[in-house]
């Protein structure tokens, strides 16, 4: 019993303050949802489900574009890490692999890439991914489904392509729709209903010798563990370190900061750097002074999506910053009335880091590269092709 | 063919600092190793495989406890843990659970343990294991198998468990006999070999809903990712968080250092104080100036084995201690010939820090609790009991 009071006690006060709720208003609501969750077990778990909401961490809003601009006083004297080109570079010898294995057994990687709903900035992703396919040799297929679709449909798609042999790489892209509508006839009457679609469950669901983009448990627990290794690894956190290693920057016994932890970036990269000896500490929306951990670290890898967030005076002179925040704002003077900013102040970092990544231009390249490197590689374990 | 190169080149000064080869001497040996590792890819991934060897940083063995013995001038001031007292507590509440279990559905939990070899201190921990079973009303089963035994003897063993379904909970005791003798009888001549237990393939087969270890790498991914829940913990970083939590330590947004990141007691530790929502840092022994860091920490989680590793004057003044290394160390003094002796040095943190566990009587109690534990919510969540 002491136990449950006092984790419920623990959890509430968590979900107090990441939901913003007052201690007094949304007790009641709480106290019945821990009640149902903790009762369960004597020892259950706090969950990792709250939102991380970013927020500055003091009155000075400078994480914000808006109130705090750029300083952009000073020379840039970092080196400009060229995701683009180096991207590319990886691109053609993938294309020569490919092209080797069409001539030596007669077969290519195969990918398949499966969309729900509309998103644009999903769609111009899948786009780009199924082009880079193209590019390099790469056969892809592509299904489009309604963002009402079931989850029945969606989990058809995923077994077909799950059982294609011709297909070496199966992706879902991300997000998923949060609700779907349905339909449901009833006797002689019509229900409408928001159905969900279950990310895990269908993420669980790829075939995990097909798991390009690494996000199956299996391979992040994989990843984490020694003495393992995990059949793919995510991307974009793949490709921070293809950029690292190939700007010859040392990451053994190097201290590297981590602001971030979702499962496609933060955790995986953590984990990444912590394989290549780094001593990592990862930052989230409650971490306290961030500014001043971040300021310890000799690699910065950032992917929290706010704009602007990590000043030039969050970094030690020499540190090594990879942004892997890509945040549309708009800017009436761009063709498009808007423009990719990362989470770092890049006119800032760039007058007290060694090296680092532009936005756009740095680390999103690499994510299509490392996705095609992962489907190549399928191929090749697969087809037993070296 | 520059990638190969450069992660060749990373690799092999990496193993080179942990086998402490000098550059020129294995060189050849290595590049062979890593030529066949790294060219099956050309994204190769770095593996955690190199032993964590602990040195010391600096020329003073201050993490030697006969170089160095701990200074024990001035006064005791740290809260004690009492994880004896706690553990006992939970015991007590597990045996009331049981007994309501047995009276209302007529069942009781069940754990069945694996011993492979005759290790004392494997020896000591499996009877103690069992002797808490008993004492909470939780039937247990036992397997011990001799150091030569095949690997297919323990996959039995493991596959009769897993379809057993009155055992809720199997565990395989670790480390596993790194080699095994085994015999060949092949026309007329008998060979002997020596046959390796493939740990890792024995652990992936515990059942999932019987991994109450949570050694098994789904439990580990489910662990690590945001909006996931693992069916189980592991038991000693389970322990960990209940005496912090038990002890009213705030661990949301602290900054939490664990050191060492095995695969059962560091690395789960330090996922575990993230689904807290603490700021974690994990150090190794290629961390840099550790003592720097772990100066920072208000909670420090060490698991590396090293007696006396974490002095004085490697905490902040009012940093809560979590000692989870348990060494013998020999003292004539002792009934038994050696005592056991933690991470820290006791005598001088217990100066400094505002909590702290003591070893013997602080994290190994807990350990077992949390076993219990496990195999309860095993059995409740197979028996819908709650």
């Amino acid at each position: 019993m002491m136990v449950t009071t006092m984790l419920l006690r623990s959890k509430m006060a968590a979900v107090k303050v990441a939901a913003g709720v007052a201690p007094h208003k949304g007790l009641k609501l709480m106290e019945r949802y821990f009640s149902t969750q903790v009762l369960k077990s004597p020892l259950s778990l706090m969950s990792l489900d709250m939102p991380d909401i970013w927020a500055p961490p003091s009155p000075t809003d400078y994480c914000s574009p808006s109130s705090s601009p750029c300083n952009f006083s000073g020379q840039e004297t970092a080196a400009v890490i060229d995701g683009k080109s180096i991207a590319e570079e990886i691109r053609s010898a993938i294309a020569i692999e490919v092209s080797r294995m069409r001539r030596c057994i007669g077969k290519v990687p195969g990918l398949a890439v499966i969309l729900v709903g509309q998103r644009r900035d999903s769609q111009t992703y899948v786009r780009n991914k199924i082009n880079a396919c193209e590019e390099v040799g790469i056969k892809s297929l592509f299904s489009e489904l309604p963002e009402d679709c079931t989850e029945d449909a969606v989990v058809r798609e995923l077994l077909r392509y799950n059982n294609d042999p011709s297909i070496h790489g199966v992706l879902v892209q991300l997000p998923l729709p949060k609700q779907s509508i349905s339909f449901l006839v009833c006797f002689s009457c019509i229900a409408i209903y928001l159905q969900h679609l279950d990310e895990e469950k269908i993420l669980n669901m790829v075939k995990l010798e097909k798991d390009v983009d690494g996000f199956h448990p299996v391979n992040i627990g994989n990843l984490a563990m020694r003495g393992r290794e995990p059949l793919f690894v995510s991307c974009t956190p793949k490709g921070c370190i293809e950029l690292l290693i190939r700007s010859g920057v040392e990451i053994m016994g190097k201290h590297a900061v981590v602001i971030g932890r979702s499962n496609i970036v933060g955790l995986p990269t953590s984990l990444l750097l912590q394989r290549h000896h780094a001593t990592v500490t990862i930052l989230h929306a409650f971490s306290k002074s961030p500014e001043l951990t971040t300021r310890e670290a000799d690699i910065v890898v950032t992917a929290a999506g706010v704009p602007n967030l990590v000043r030039g005076d969050w970094l030690k002179p020499g540190a090594v910053v990879i942004d892997v925040g890509t945040c549309p704002i708009e800017d009436p003077s761009s063709e498009f009335g808007y423009r990719l900013v990362g989470d770092v102040c890049y006119e800032e970092a760039a007058r007290v880091a060694s090296a680092i990544t532009p936005v756009p231009g740095g680390v999103g390249p690499m994510t299509i590269a490392m996705l095609l490197a992962n489907t190549l590689d399928a191929a090749q374990r697969v087809c037993d092709f070296n």
